[in-house]
């Protein structure tokens, strides 16, 4: 049962991800911030609702397991806000890093191999999957704020060119779902969620 | 873009998902009750983690869709306990049927039949594929409980046999996790989280 007791012991490590919270807020609950893991669901599920409007056929099977690990590593690391800027972006890298060993080397070691594997796919955002998973990543919270009076942007005084940077490589993935995000972008600084700049 | 929309309106409707509250508790954050789309990011990365223990090979990018989606009527139908009485647990089926029908019905035709579908096999039980998946959702809140001194079994009086027949289907799809849930369960009376009876 050596096996099974680190995969129970894995399971039980990832409970921890429930009490990691991001800046996003949950609109429908009281205004609360999110829970990483309940983005990794809502990301994993967006990612099966819109893999039609990848170019390039995904596997997404490949892309909803990598969207379900991609934040596995705050368990140690943290979360990080996305436009925050770059040397803390760097130091928080290395702590993931560091993380992922951790606690995907809770597994047995071809597990951990795997996992591991796939979230480094991610994180280098090289591979088709790995790009649509990114994308995903950036545009549901993206959808979360244009449905939420700007949610997150408006505290954080974001401006629209980081908002389009961080959205951007949908351009080649997914024209149409970038034709979208332009256009709300655009409505956003009407209102006053985001600013022009 | 009208199926776009439709798909966004749906990805914005799971948000309340998250607003879903269940008897099981999350220790490590404070013991606060843990919400659905927590719960089924976790059930479908356990699904995941277990699954070389599946007697019959499953389909596991279909049984990590089915644990994605399977809670979503609770937007509507509300979370029942496992252990509730036989009536509350039938009229919970009709709100969940309606409520399968509304927000899956937000998609575009093609998607809707498909997560319906899914989501209908799910609750049959019936497929290799549907039957460890409920396998799942029955045994990580067990684990939840054995690594929480008993949870929400010690609160809502369990008894063994509720549990020994709540979890009994997986002695034929997996009978090493079986066996790990029978030896559990006898040291879960003998620490007084379960009635012997
Ligand atoms: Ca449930």
């Amino acid at each position: 049962m050596e096996a099974l007791n680190k995969q129970l012991d894995f399971i039980i490590e990832l409970d921890r991800l429930k009490g990691i919270y991001r800046q996003a807020l949950v609109k429908s609950d009281k205004n609360r911030f999110e829970n990483s893991a309940e983005h990794s669901w809502h990301i994993s599920l967006t990612a099966e609702i819109l893999q039609e409007y990848a170019v390039e056929k995904v596997n997404i099977a490949r892309v909803m397991s990598m969207l379900l690990i991609h934040d596995i590593v705050e368990i140690d690391a943290g979360d990080m806000f996305a436009f925050s800027d770059k040397q803390a972006l760097a130091e928080q890298q290395e702590k993931e890093i560091a993380a992922a060993t951790r606690i995907f080397g809770l597994l047995p070691e071809q597990q951990f191999q795997a996992f591991n594997a796939l979230w480094l796919e991610f994180e280098k955002a090289e591979t088709v999957d790995a790009r649509f998973a990114k994308a995903m990543d950036s545009v549901l919270p993206f959808l979360q704020n244009i449905k939420n009076e700007g949610g997150s942007w408006v505290k954080h005084k974001v401006k629209k060119s980081q908002v389009i940077k961080r959205n951007s490589f949908l351009e080649g993935l997914a024209p149409q779902l970038w034709l979208y995000v332009c256009q709300q972008i655009d409505n956003a600084v009407v209102q006053g969620w985001l600013l022009d700049e």
